[in-house]
């Protein structure tokens, strides 16, 4: 017993100064990313001085050189691109919509093209408009009363979600699915109402996919601001029979050769085992992608300047990711397991931020329940920094292929509440970011990174 | 030992059964605030209905009558204002201050007059202008060096802090005080570089106070903007005689009296006590006081809505109180605790909610030890909500007066990293409110005080 006592003791003093020393590490951690970081001047950079960076369009190709030189500039011994094939989706003239009252005056709707869309013909689409609510009210109508109109559907974020994200969640089958539910049943054009948390007059674009298994024929689908909506829910309730024009210039045109931009530092001691950091660097083309996904490309790149910064010598490989193609395809993420599966590498983590670049909140895991046991046992070192909820969930869109090779997953999770007030509008720009909000997040990615690669997993 | 157990099982399946039920209720409560809540639209009001509400004004007056019918429309069955005589300082003309370059070109900066300030003649004040650090500095200079001068406290906040109020706390000294202190050396102004965390190019007012115990002679105060303190200091490296003058047409009036509103839900089984949710209403001129506090306002009157609404009889009695002039000298506060203490008035809680409209955080509690570990014991209660520290703290300004009659007090803390972008400027307005965040934290305000209500402390 004497001897079980002496052990424990022991075990004690060294978790003890082990914790100690860690906390301290994260303090420095910390005064590193409130002083002395480049993120903020990073992400003014690429938000403003690099216009749209959607998927194969000349805005992304200059992210990527950008990010390659941005990565060197971090600290990253070693820099290069990983190719992949993105498709080149581009939205043309300025979207119109508008319907004529029972005096003949035009009224005028803010609308975007959804991602991947087709257009209209020039002069425009003009059909009957009808309100859909549901899937179930879409299939019920039928083809009877749903052939050759444009579908509206009106469908709200429920805000009794704590979480923003469950509010996204269940309403963007709308948006991304409605358009060939809708054609099944002979509707010519697919509007859906913005995924908003708030009523403001920005449209919200984002990815819809033609499901040829459900239709064939492929409509023209846009979404509608949240006060446009209910601008046209009156003009209907006034005229049930009312006829809509929507205008649209956008077009898919070849897939384009594009990259994920992967910069690392050699680890020290084992240096085949990598410990991966991820944003994607495209963006929808209407905003300035500060929020979505800006921020999380330059709290991965910090990631290297911290290394560097402080004369951390890394154990493991430290790898940034700026994944290519994460809002229409997921070309980046494929590619980066593929080259992953191919050569074998062994990552003992991946972490993603893509949720914003707010005050930090907390980290979804994705492992085994030994080590997310072990993640939990990090809550009070991280509890400081604002980390709240350590919780067993999905790691992020470009990280979550790297699940099938048993790579541990970590979803970063900062503060969501306002995420979905920018998310893929023209208001996600450059002045919606706080500096110390972006920082604090980025000091707990730096932080996770540090104490996986000192403790492992 | 038998026994021991049973009783212990008992204690457990009723304490698990309190618990599923407050939960319930917190959710119904939180389902409430998400969903049917006014405090957004209050706030909307108050905001950007009613002028500038800094004490004494015509504004703050229209706010009181505005706070009185809100809380009847709120469900408050009484509604009473109380009394307080409170200064009247009004800021005049708009207030200018510049320099001349080598070449004679005049040099632009952005200032605002210090709340409490005396005015500068009307043709402006002209001195010669010295940096000052701190007050080592100061002190170590003296009259010889100080005399005659115009006096400019570049102080800046260390960021490395992770909370905002303690850069503010460290720095605001010499806002408040610094003109007492650089006038007993003779310096004829003072200039503070605005307690901001953020460097742009609005000024930030506050308080200050002339210590006629330091000096005599009251000095004209005002605030330079961050980016305007930098384009000082460049000029300043220039010409280190350089003269600055400072224009400002504020003056101190003679004490108005207003008024603190109160309303209440009488208890339904004990009326005399109180549990109290405050804001104050008073608010900076410049700004619309959106962030401070009018969500702090509206949060508390939003409580009697809960209990209405959802049709809780509370136990106890449920003030909602709109304190005045907290901003410049506190005399709603000092009233309300007058009141409370000549009418033998019993509270079993105050809460005060002035930190802006932000995500929810935590609380700091000022009680008891015993009654501090009751409410960590709601921790669990809470954390989904997103309330992750509570702490021994302070309450707020206007309710640290009644901790000499014993009363506990709780200080609602929201997130506040972007607390002190706005703070007591112009840009603190209605479009900064977050809908969901200020209904969230008000979702706590509502909850905390149900739980005192119906578990006690």
């Amino acid at each position: 017993m004497q001897k079980r006592y002496i052990i424990s003791f022991i075990l004690f003093v060294k978790i003890g100064v082990a914790q100690v020393s860690d906390s301290t590490m994260l303090r420095t951690i910390f005064d590193f990313y409130l002083t002395k970081s480049n993120c903020y001047s990073n992400l003014e950079y690429l938000s403003t001085k690099i216009e749209s960076r959607l998927s194969g369009s000349p805005g992304a190709a200059k992210a990527v050189s950008w990010a390659k030189q941005a990565m060197y500039d971090s600290g990253a011994d070693t820099v290069y691109l990983q190719p992949c094939m993105v498709p080149h989706w581009v939205r043309g003239r300025k979207e119109t919509c508008f319907t004529k009252n029972s005096k003949n005056k035009v009224i005028d709707y803010a609308i975007c093209a959804l991602g991947n869309s087709i257009g209209t013909p020039k002069k425009g689409l003009s059909a009957q408009i009808i309100e859909i609510k549901n899937y179930k009210e879409l299939d019920s109508l039928g083809e009877k009363n749903i052939k050759g109109k444009i579908v509206f559907f009106n469908v709200y974020f429920d805000h009794k979600h704590l979480s923003t994200g469950a509010c996204y969640g269940e309403t963007v089958t709308y948006r991304y699915a409605g358009p060939s539910r809708a054609a099944k049943y002979g509707a010519v054009g697919s509007i859906v109402r913005s995924m908003s948390s708030i009523n403001n007059d920005f449209p919200h674009t984002g990815v819809m996919g033609y499901d040829t298994s459900v239709c064939k024929t492929k409509i023209p689908a846009c979404a509608i601001s949240f006060s446009s909506a209910d601008k046209l829910l009156q003009e209907l309730k006034e005229n049930p029979q009312l006829n809509i024009t929507i205008n649209m210039g956008c077009e898919m045109l070849a897939d384009e050769l594009s990259y994920n931009v992967v910069g690392e530092i050699k680890g020290s001691i084992k240096p085949n085992e990598i410990i991966l950091a991820g944003g994607h660097l495209d963006a929808w083309d209407n905003g300035q992608g500060a929020h979505d996904d800006g921020a999380g490309v330059v709290q991965s790149i910090e990631v290297l300047n911290m290394f560097k910064t402080l004369h951390i010598k890394p154990q493991h490989t430290i790898r940034a990711v700026a994944f290519m193609n994460e809002e229409n395809g997921g070309a980046g993420g494929k590619a980066y397991f593929e080259n992953t599966k191919k050569n074998n590498l062994k990552h003992i983590a991946a972490l993603e931020s893509d949720a914003g670049g707010f005050s930090p909140r907390g980290i979804s895991v994705d492992t085994t329940l030994g080590a997310f046991k072990k993640t939990l046992g990090w809550a009070s070192l991280l509890d400081p920094y604002f980390v709240q909820y350590i919780t067993q969930g999905g790691g992020g869109a470009d990280i979550n292929p790297l699940k099938k090779l048993g790579v541990p997953l970590i979803g970063f999770q900062p503060d969501g509440q306002k995420y979905f007030d920018y998310h893929h509008t023209s208001d996600d720009t450059f002045d919606k970011i706080s500096k110390r909000e972006l920082e604090l997040s980025a000091g707990v990615i730096g932080g996770l990174l540090f104490l996986i690669d000192t403790r492992g997993w």
